[in-house]
């Protein structure tokens, strides 16, 4: 198994990059190609004693930069690490990829280099969020802010698949996001979708409301990229910010205090409980290759649970088993 | 001044509502119309002993339930609670109403009843967040689920009128809620809304991210009703999870549960911090006539603190100075 790391992308590169890239070549069963400035990368590996021989640099040319235009960037930028590890997925010199850069210039590097399976009509990425109960496949968060019917549900068979063969649950439960339970609540767009879902084979839920998403009600939650971005967004920002007014509360008298160090244990095991990086990455589902997209602020555990995230991707064949239930969703149609 | 209060809407109707008028009547300095059905509110009201003299009933011979449709409910039950309320107003009868009930029964019956102001298009409805600095107005949060880019314009420009004649902040900042900081980011009516912003009058800081609802970066973000719904719930929920994963950990040992009874007064503190309650109602901006929408789980204090602003609105004559700040813009545009 081989996997190309984007050693360019992320608020962190390259060192939490090359750090990640080491902990996974460790204790994966994995080959890394880690993509970039090889003279940096090589710099970089060299501060980790005894680095794996199973960690390899492919040169890259250029990066993109969080600020920069997607589309843009990765036309003018022919060299840059993103598309360099979608070349090599296409050339079948890497089985998947990982990258903590620029989300839109990663969907789009991969669209254009890797194609869309057949069948799908426009990728979704899927992340998955700790609820009070088991964990929620959110998607899409961002890949395709103005979406189509289909594109939903189609998002709900890919979430289908992933849930089925790496998450070990058969016939999870799919809903849309929607601002009502009632079939009649939401955009026109929507009730299509509902029609649609309604109609396959999946187990539809119907409409859930935002509240369902954190308890853990259900499996499977689509919706379109902009609100599912914002979701994201707001969620994790919500966490942080109760932190904060908690610890400030904490701080206002002694006992208060002393009772926070005691509870210290339990605030950092939910810490741990609540942090994203300790899920992984999110798949970009529905390019004809496996790309994991990693949080813009991933530190090594991040990279290196991405890293985990793609070899499952590749050893359960999870876009052979989307192929297969795209296949079957049209012989039913047809 | 006098406010009617749907006694009949809302999840705790009609109970916590009629406590809640009665808090309100005895520390607010305004005269209460309870409308509902006149026997239930009676038996309500004799529970509290020594009832004020400034609280009445005034009869609505149905009600309409939360899972009714909101636009067939108000058509066909003409006698509902809500449509009351609104005919009150429109008589001139009462200056404001408050209440729990349906989020679109109540929009649709005030539209309807009460018509919108000159020149604003739709209503939005905006509700105060408590941030890590000074509260945030978010506007729509499902009055208006597919607005035009005008529509977002008008938010802003009622949402800034909000904040300097109630929260009394000059020039207050404006945002809108978009996937990412960059003017190219977004839908395309998303674009558009900037664009108007942009060449408005308003303290407009372009767009915004999820993340920074909560830190408290702007002071009113602008949105369209689906999103800002979803928002709205997605951010209720999780406070109430780490509430719950938190108190699950906390209970894993004796140590970490003598220092959580040891931080209690902080966590009380930082719930009373982030209680939507405590902000009162959510006002329905742009109709002609004051109406304040409080949640539906509303007990007796959010009650009161609705019928608090609902009081606000009409001593700062809001709509009086929306219809200024429209006239305004209008000028500037021809």
């Amino acid at each position: 198994m081989r996997i190309a790391v984007d050693g360019m992308g992320g608020d962190n590169a390259p060192q939490e990059i090359v750090a990640g890239a080491v902990l996974a070549a460790r204790e994966l069963d994995c080959k890394i190609v880690l993509v970039g400035d090889q003279s940096l990368l090589r710099s970089e590996l060299e501060k980790h004693p005894g680095v794996p021989k199973s960690i390899t640099v492919h040169h890259a040319g250029s990066f993109i930069r969080m600020d920069e235009s997607a589309t843009l960037s990765v036309r003018k930028k022919k060299d840059n690490s993103m598309s360099v590890c979608a070349d090599l997925a296409r050339e079948g010199v890497v089985d998947a990829i990982v990258t903590a850069g620029h989300t839109g210039a990663a969907v789009v590097a991969s669209t254009l280099k890797l194609r869309l399976l057949e069948g799908i009509e426009r990728p979704g990425i899927g992340i998955l969020l700790p609820t009070l109960l088991t964990p929620t496949l959110l998607i899409d968060v961002g890949a395709n802010i103005d979406p189509k019917p289909v594109h939903l549900y189609q998002y709900a068979l890919m979430g289908d698949v992933y849930f089925r063969y790496i998450l070990r649950k058969n016939r999870p439960s799919v809903g849309i996001l929607n601002i009502g339970e009632e079939e009649t609540k939401g955009t026109d767009y929507i009730k299509e979708a509902h029609r649609l879902l309604n109609k396959s084979r999946l187990h539809f839920v119907g409409n859930v409301e935002g509240r369902d998403i954190f308890n853990g009600k259900v499996d499977i939650v689509v919706c379109d990229g902009f609100v599912g971005n914002v979701v994201l967004k707001v969620s994790e920002s919500i966490a942080g910010v109760i932190g904060k007014l908690l610890k400030a509360q904490l701080k206002r008298n002694p006992i208060t205090m002393l009772g926070a160090l005691l509870a210290k244990p339990a605030f950092d095991a939910l810490r741990k409980e609540i942090d994203y990086s300790e899920y992984g990455g999110a798949p970009l589902l529905g390019v004809d290759g496996n790309c994991i997209i990693s949080h813009g602020s991933s530190d090594a555990r991040a990279i290196k649970n991405a890293i985990r995230v793609a070899c499952q991707f590749v050893k359960y064949e999870i876009n052979q088993h989307i192929l297969e239930a795209v296949k079957t969703s049209q012989d039913m149609e047809s």
